[in-house]
């Protein structure tokens, strides 16, 4: 029998790490994206090491855009752009990642990872209470991803600061600090991995201490 | 046999408008909802004027937190001050507003007025496709309702810049962005009602004709 470390009630979800969220050409792709692949990656490997769940979160439309957003949906047709549209080269996984066996792919076509997919439901499922949250962008899928796991009560979300991105660092930023306001963590992946120890509070210095003790 | 009107299938949804979300001693307290008590009033008078449907939704929770987000349970229980708890009197209405007859209140526990609520179905039911949301707060219960609306495909979703609140101006303002890039329209009270009317662009001025007849 496996035993349960500390991490297996933690899932690590990847959300939207696909081709035309980085493509500059494509109309969905994130200014912030291309910069948080290093830590992305890093948050990867980290959630391997630990043994954690890992959720692909991918996007991939109808190419006639019948399930997509009413305000995208005119991005859809024939001769359109259709982005993230299923089967297409801009709907794969960006270049250096890779979903790997005991891994789950999950395709939602909302904003929210939760919204009209099985995602609480595997979750409940394989024990899960506590997530771990990367990828773009911060002010929609993200964030809407965020607010569900906090309905659906889900004990902890943290947020991967350095590992999510938006259109510019202003809107990123904003949008960190209003989940932090409804208890969202958000620490950087190399708080997260431990491979940055924070440092200890400075000493008092010699001069206080003898004033002290005056 | 009632004719339709062009206001039959939009409803105004006016979010929290409890006394626990003004009551500067509640923790639930929204430091801009005072400022926009006026303008809610207007749109609700003219929602009533055009036959629209109102919809109230409101928080009501177990005085003993069983059905609160877990990060404020910690607000409830014996001794707590228990915010908007089913029959006290923070989960009433502000003072000035009431449910008249044909309006429909909705309890709702989460952000979203739409999760784990009826509201979705109800408004299919009565035709609704169209959406105009007012109340407290922009950063979380406004913000998470419209998107779930624009994730349930409702055909326009308009927010009410003036009547819509947060715990600042600088927070307000933001999501109000957020949601107008994707694809929220954004009006003021006095532009959706047409009590005010845009002015007319600006004529070229006399001498730019001239100059540029010259």
């Amino acid at each position: 029998m496996e035993m349960a470390n500390e991490w297996s009630r933690t899932a690590l979800l990847i959300i939207d790490f696909q081709r035309d969220f980085f493509d500059e050409r494509s109309v969905f792709a994130v200014p912030g994206a291309y910069a948080i692949l290093p830590s992305v990656y890093d948050a990867l490997e980290c959630a391997r090491k630990r043994g954690m769940f890992v959720v692909w979160v991918v996007r991939e439309h109808d190419p006639e855009g019948r399930d997509v957003e009413r305000f995208r949906r005119h991005l859809y047709g024939s001769g359109k752009q259709n982005p993230v549209s299923k089967g297409s080269i801009g709907a794969e996984l960006i270049e250096g990642f890779e979903i790997k066996e005991g891994e789950y792919k999950l395709v939602k076509t909302r904003f929210s990872a939760f919204f009209d997919t099985n995602l609480h439901s595997l979750l409940q499922a394989t024990g899960i209470t506590d997530l771990v949250i990367c990828g773009v962008q911060t002010p929609n899928c993200i964030r809407q991803t965020v607010f569900d796991a906090i309905s659906l009560d889900y004990h902890s979300i943290t947020v991967l600061y350095d590992a999510t991105a938006a259109a510019s660092v202003q809107i990123h930023h904003d949008n960190i600090t209003d989940m932090e306001n409804v208890g969202v963590v958000v620490v950087r992946v190399d708080q997260w991995d431990g491979s940055v120890v924070e440092p200890l509070p400075p000493l008092p210095t010699t001069g206080n201490v003898v004033s002290a003790g005056k």
